[in-house]
């Protein structure tokens, strides 16, 4: 293999936070998150979306965030809605469900909700034979790589307030959302505009970590219990306070993002030359790719790339991913190399 | 209101059932289903289908049932596959995903699945990051009224059993398949092609009650545990034994469903005539129209009939139903009506 | 055998009840619970609580109510606190863990429940690290067959409010427990001194069913979904619903308890005389008594009895138990039986 | 406060792993543990075991290992055997009773489990309406700092086979125990006689990461699905490879255990001589003592200690824990300040 851009986490983590660990390595600190790094980044955050009363925790995975995070806020019966692309709907293991929650799922176009769907996934859940959905699951950016506009995003949330729906945004991806061309929401916006969220840090540069952030008071109360409950409680928490203490000083948290999406714009762009048509809008750092399994199977012998999804006997959904650390010269060989396969 | 096409429970059940409850109330009895009744019942179910090495639970409903039966059959993360319309996906306020799993549905033309449908499910479920689908869950007749012919169920349990699935036959009305003009199956054939199903009583002349069956040796162990854990294991029993071996004996079963079918074709011949279109084949003891909402409030003022799904802002899918007591001259008046409508 | 004394539900159920069963088996009704006679039913149950404002629901066992109640209680990570002779901590196969609960038991003397038992449990629970107890469980009459009086039950409701828990009453045998000669409380006592209670049919003269009553509007709102997803929202509601107006109306409910009792403390007498030593008071209508192996597998030929549990090698606790039903010239008879033991 | 003895966790993580974190951090590598640093970790755990056959996973934390390996295991009406003072019992919010099942608790003397305390849960479970125990949990060392000795684990073991239970060993300090001085086993001892455990890396100097070791082929099957669906997959699973790889060259695992033991009985043997009476026996790195309140008002003031359990009014039962980093100098000021209490 010349090179992977099979995914976002195939580096370790940037450097800075490699450093502080090395630096801060003997220092005594308490455990389970309640140490000074976890308190420093939870400030920093809260001072980058500018919202001081929100509650933000972290956990190790986007897996055990939307697991947490969904079980934390459903009563048994009720049940959250999602695109039929959402992770939680197919690349979770069914995590969701084993919480005992139904995940409501509904086609879209291009892995983005919009109010319609919402509607009609509303209307015939009206008794107490059927689950009742409480819950809306947006991903920014999605699993198809598209980005929220801050208009669908107020549409999505004021509907959910005027429904008495809460509204959940998997961050997994969220710092290649807001340093998308396509986007024109800050951080702050966002976290204004959604009831709870996560922001990926695992995807773009950290060693590991999600940072959940709360905004809704009603959704606050006793979330550690819930974290500790599902095993997501680390004991030496302040690996991940490290690493978003680094990511969100010096704006370093878009820096790499933004980055990794200049990557993913570079090689879709020599695509699109090259007469590819793209599965949905290169907007971040994935590009989604219909191919003939000949063509797949000889490129990915070459480069790292995930076949996401099989359409038919014929052809596969592939995937090509930047991240934080794609090197610039590795993408001009790409698309040399795309040229002339 | 005149007269209820609402449901087939509508009433209370068969009077030999309430003969033989008064005629044994003073005897002792074993509880929790290890009465002589219930004895009595298992031993007509197995005659029936001709299976002798099956086991027979009864639990006291349908929802009861399948969740009692798929959470038995699958492990943590695997998944159980369903038409969109099935009773497991729609109808049971998420009991299914209570107990953990995920229901993969997938849409089908009129509730019958396929083997093209359950293929379809299959080929991207790859991998630790989904469920593992382990399950296939049918019902007989459907939710939609429609019956599964032999050579259909056949090749389901074929392809199943190719494909190391199980097969769940979701029996709530199975008595009016196998007296339906359209099946060509005998209780023994249905019981033949799958892993496990049950026979539903509360909706063919029972007081209360669902046999449950399981054929595959796989299946039978501990039964009766989780009958207890979710709540089933009903202390005086007897009763369901008791209404289980009234409707096993002499064909009362078959004769009851006969009824309650022949009352159905003739609802839909004259509605047939009147030019109403059919949601699905009126095949059993169910018809679904969709009729504009106007005429849905008029016809539902003066007799009891479902509103069962919301199709648009001007239309509604209606259910009129009959039952093992529907009265024909009732019948006969509800088509004069309809011809006034 | 001579005549059983194994519980109280190996008889069928009032006369009364068969006979509004036939009498009503043709009237057509809602179904799920919406029946006239259930309505009928919580009226009169209202009534003799003199609690209008509690909403009273019908399920079809103990485990199930339990199982239900509490799981629509707690949040995730929230426990219940019962003692370890708890019906839902032997009893129910886990039931309540499998609704994702911790049940956290205490030693008790008679199985009571006291305030320094609550302490005892609580004192330790302080952190996200463990459950946090949230309910308290007792049982009037007990496993034991004891009762709490008055002043007990006060104590715990006052202790529980004071320290923000909900309090639940298992009345499997709560007919037995105002009947008792111990008893000081009316059944509206019980129900003012509790947040939630159910009240046993099926063990005093039912076909089936338990009535829940839910005091605390907290904990009423959308109560029939929990019903529905955990199966015990039955079709032919109609059945409990018969079965509760009859016991309610003309005061049989407390008149078949009576007896029950009644026949209980007969034979009790008899034992002490006989110089038997109880196990626990024999307050209501089960004798607990710790005998040798040897008289166990003598008298368990004879008479329907209950090995309740394993003392040791040579020992074993048995249950004998009387009912609505039981015959006063069979307890006569196995008094004369004990005499010659 | 001038040092913290609080835990074994305070501090970051032996300095080989940062350093190969940083050395490898470029490197790209496939993700979910299937990177080279986990394949050489889990070639390093089969070698120092001697079980080439046990499949090797890593996880986060050791609430996470329990709640995956207990699930994965037990059937939903089958339950988990541990001593009361047992991690699962106590430490982990229910997060056994989150995936269904019970544990069944029993009192110990030392938390150290033996045949006749499992004897005694299993007396009394012998029908469907309880739990049915499947799986015997110990600690090794225990909860309470105590170790078990082959004979112990051997007769443990071997009941468990002659039962048809099985036995799960919660390594989190398992490093501690194979180098107590009161120790009879090495590592591949214990693994031979268990059919799952965990080794614990978090305690013993890793950054994070527990390496459960899975014996019994029964327990294998679809292992990763378990461990995704509990949001335990990690992405970059490469951190945990490192952690594992470094900490199983060069016996690196046992040295950092084997210094914590060390300081750990140089403050006990100071603590005797003070007249302090143990808890437990100080037997590994943690040393349980009761102490009045004031004294442990005083001395929390001045170092780190964890209150592990109220015991009444006036005295609390205080935890002491050196690690893998503890420095003897401060070890030595401690023991003088002791002197000076």
């Amino acid at each position: 293999m010349i090179y992977s851009f099979k995914n976002d986490y195939s580096e370790g983590c940037h450097e800075n936070i490699i450093n502080t660990l090395a630096k801060t390595n003997n220092m005594q600190e308490y455990g389970y998150g309640e140490d000074s790094f976890c308190y420093e980044a939870k400030e920093l955050i809260k001072k980058k979306i500018n919202k001081y009363d929100s509650d933000v925790h972290f956990v190790s995975g986007g897996t055990q965030a939307n697991l947490i995070i969904i079980s934390s806020i459903l009563r048994p019966y009720e049940a959250v809605i999602s695109a039929d692309t959402g992770h939680i709907n197919v690349n979770e293991t069914g995590a969701i469900e084993a919480t005992g929650h139904k995940v409501c799922s509904v086609k879209t176009n291009n892995g983005k909700l919009t109010i319609d769907n919402i509607k009609n996934v509303l209307r015939n859940y009206n008794s107490e034979h059927m689950v009742k959905p409480k819950l809306v699951y947006i991903s920014n950016t999605t699993e198809l790589g598209t980005v929220y506009k801050k208009a669908e995003l107020e549409s999505i949330y004021n509907f959910c307030k005027d429904n008495n729906l809460y509204l959940h945004i998997d961050g997994a991806r969220i710092g290649s959302a807001i340093t998308s061309k396509y986007n024109d929401m800050t951080l702050s916006d966002i976290a204004n505009l959604c009831d709870v969220f996560y922001i990926g840090g695992t995807k773009n540069g950290a060693l590991l970590g999600e940072a959940i952030v709360i905004n809704n008071d009603n959704l606050k109360e006793n979330f550690r219990y819930y974290i500790k409950q599902r095993g997501a409680l680390l004991a030496k928490g302040r690996i991940m306070g490290i690493c978003f203490s680094e990511l969100f000083k010096n704006n370093l948290f878009e820096e790499l993002a933004l980055h990794s999406n200049k990557m993913s714009y570079k090689i879709a762009d020599a695509m699109k030359k090259l007469g590819y048509k793209f599965y949905a809008e290169v907007e971040s750092n994935q590009i989604f790719i219909v191919m003939n399994n000949k063509t797949v199977e000889k490129l990915s012998k070459d480069y790292g790339i995930t076949i996401q999804q099989i359409i038919d006997e014929n052809n596969s959904l592939i995937r090509i991913t930047t991240s934080f650390k794609t090197i610039e010269e590795k993408v001009d060989e790409f698309i040399e190399y795309l040229n002339n396969l």
